[in-house]
């Protein structure tokens, strides 16, 4: 039962013609990173970034440089939160540069948000660029583009 | 006739709850220049750049800096091209940058594209982000991605 809704969220959340194991290789690797990241598997985001990535924000102006820095700004930013999850409309990739362009859900205690009590939820829109090192299969750069006006305008209506 | 003609193209290509006027500045400033690009004028194109202008397609890892080489560059673009529309999907910014998301419509000689003696029509999914400058209004930096796959997926079946 479980993995029968498991498939159903998959299906849901990607878009596709294709089952995964059609997609380019960047793709693939894309897909595995945001699925550690969206779950919160700080194991697997480990083997991914190196003391060179570079996360990158570019609506928000931050940057953070390399694995230690980035895993504890997740853990930071990921605390609290019930659901996280990408639903991907468009995919695409030209070489190690993949660009997914979807909505980022969010629900969790409203607490951080300054919304104390209640559980909220944002569908934020966003784009997500992640360029590979071709030989180490690591992430080179992510870099984000977050809707944040969207994100305040739901959190107003919560 | 014409009028009505350009009106229900403006409508069918901005999505919008709201009338440009009504719109932040920056995304008002973000839609003038995407005008002027997609209509090569060159003219209003040169007042949003200036010699620090960076042009830069993320996926085809190339920039041009400064209005002149970007100009250049364009006008190469843009020859024997007979309809370029951009046709927006969601737009949102935080302060100065600007991000676009939607997809480029090009029709045109498939001379430029090894395509001899036809006619394509293309519509290419891409990111564009514009970063302005606050006090003079210009154009600090466009960042592309544009989605080349289906590109050339859609100029195989032409």
């Amino acid at each position: 039962m479980r993995i029968i809704f498991i498939l159903c969220c998959l299906l849901l959340s990607f878009p596709s013609k294709a089952n995964i194991g059609d997609m380019p290789r960047e793709q693939q690797l894309a897909m595995q990173y945001m699925e550690a990241l969206t779950d919160h598997d700080y194991t697997v985001l480990r083997r991914f970034y190196s003391r060179d990535t570079v996360f990158y924000d570019k609506t928000a102006n931050t940057t953070y440089t390399g694995g230690r820095h980035i895993i504890a700004f997740l853990q930071r930013a990921h605390e609290g939160v019930l659901e996280y999850r990408l639903n991907v409309e468009h995919m695409f990739n030209t070489g190690s540069l993949v660009v997914i362009i979807g909505s980022y859900r969010l629900r969790g205690p409203g607490d951080q948000y300054g919304k104390p009590g209640k559980i909220i939820d944002l569908a934020v829109p966003g784009v997500t660029t992640l360029k590979f090192d071709n030989n180490t299969e690591r992430l080179i750069e992510q870099m984000d583009l977050m809707d944040y006006q969207t994100m305040s305008d739901q959190l107003e209506s919560q």
